[in-house]
């Protein structure tokens, strides 16, 4: 049994993504107020695991998640997760869509459901609360008319699930980490992502310098957000995820390389896809490949080559 | 006199941006509802010029706004402001903090002063609305008690000015664009920026030999944003602002190369920045530098030198 924070409160997507990161049957999940709460609990060891959304299809980055991940103590990821974003419109026994003339979620989830309720309860009002099961706690209480929450928040909130799979964009997802301290590394599967941050000099090329030790590799950027520091508008911190596990010769060599090359490098976790694509590695950056050349260097340098 | 677009309605920040890119004594503002209509309209001519956000500081890219340039007829930026984003909190005459039970803002106002309203108005009910103006025309109607909006809303809405300078984030920023369909191009300035699209073949190190033809040049990247498409999750177009202007030699050569190597590549605009830091140039990429270069190969093909 292990303790799993989460963003929380119960009832929210981030509950439902980190039923699908660890085990409802024998871990305990423990819900937190923020996502740099959870990773702070990470950091604390209240938790062994924290599950943080990173990365959403429609709306981009989540700053809070990214800012948590790079400053402070370091934490890694050990798993991802693709949730498909879907709403479910929540009301207490009884209610019908004619009834509703107050609608709750969070204004994240306003923002992504407004088409919708534009065009099905165009005279409802939307009120905003601090998350998207607030809004069905409220419900429930019976302080609003409905709520715009995640499909999981009926499990904890026994209301009637008015319509299932809203939300304006076909096909939102957002992707999240389940995070730990530092430790033993998930084994290499094939199908792996590594995350990192890395700080570059202000000058001309850097960023370029920084893709091209990794395109010399021949390693595969899938990810990558230029996330403002605090301090200077125009100067950035950069997230990268690329495909393959730092135990692999070409993503550790690229590491190295950015270590002399960067002002912070920041190693995120090398950990399995949720898509459990295959990872290409050819000719000439496979490991048989590293090995040989080391085998070559090193037979010159002790004299027994040239 | 020029008829001039805006993400609207009327009092939100991009009236307040628009009031600094164009002439309210002489120019005609025209609301549209969203930032794709803003553009619309330019393409369409029913409008000269169009103001839309493009980035802010606290939440990122302006998803609607970085595809709407993307994707259709093209569009160029001919402007650019830079808004700090700063809230006020209006209420009828006579309404004083403590009467204070319903707030209303669009749902980003609503996000950006939480802390602000969970500190100062904990019994306060958050009320979303479509636009932070929207928020203070309801006020006006009696319909709320009070309204995140933009210092501008108080033109349009007699209300109280109850608290200024509302911002949960110190120096929020935001920054939009003025629009307009292709045709001349604002004159070179020396404190330049020039902003393009780039779609880049699916393989490794596309983006990196993007970058690395910008480096070579010497030309400063200011923005990379990488904006999903909508096809498929992990797939890219990217937005770059650089320094400089395609008047000049180097960032043209750099326009031309990427030309060659990119799926797609979209202009969109060299306009004078709003911080007005000059552009360093310096040799090996002055215009002088480029001359010199193109008329040393110039004789050698005539046969004249070697």
């Amino acid at each position: 049994m292990a303790r799993i924070g989460y963003f929380g409160p119960q009832g929210t997507f981030t509950e439902q993504a980190v039923r699908q990161l660890a085990d409802p049957e024998t871990d305990e999940f423990v819900p937190y107020p923020t996502t740099p709460a959870v990773v702070a609990a990470v950091r604390a060891g209240e938790v062994d695991r924290g599950c943080v959304p990173v990365e959403n299809s429609v709306e981009g980055a989540v700053p809070a998640t990214m800012d948590a991940l790079a400053l402070g103590d370091p934490v890694v990821a050990v798993a991802e997760y693709v949730l498909p974003v879907h709403f479910t419109l929540l009301a207490r026994e009884g209610t019908s869509l004619d009834d509703i003339r107050t609608v709750a979620s969070h204004p994240h989830g306003l923002a992504q459901v407004r088409d919708w309720l534009e065009t099905n309860l165009p005279k409802a009002t939307a009120i905003a609360t601090s998350s998207t099961s607030a809004a069905a706690a409220e419900v429930l209480a019976g302080q609003f008319d409905a709520a715009v929450s995640a499909p999981v928040a009926v499990l904890h909130y026994p209301l009637n699930e008015l319509v299932k799979g809203l939300g304006d964009v076909k096909d939102a997802k957002t992707r999240f980490l389940l995070v730990a301290k530092p430790g033993a590394l998930p084994a290499p599967t094939g199908t792996d992502r590594t995350s990192l941050v890395a700080v570059t000099p202000n000058e001309v090329g850097a960023l370029s310098n920084v893709l091209h030790e990794l395109a010399l590799r021949e390693i595969n950027l899938t990810r990558l957000e230029a996330r403002p520091t605090k301090e200077l508008f125009g100067t950035y911190r950069f997230y990268l995820d690329v495909e393959g596990h730092i135990a692999e010769q070409r993503i550790g060599d690229a590491l190295a390389a950015l270590h002399r090359r960067c002002i912070e490098v920041r190693f995120l976790g090398s950990y399995p896809r949720t898509d459990n694509e295959p990872t290409a590695v050819k000719s000439p950056t496979t490991d048989a490949d590293f090995d040989a050349a080391a085998e070559w260097l090193a037979a010159i340098r002790r004299g027994e080559s040239a």
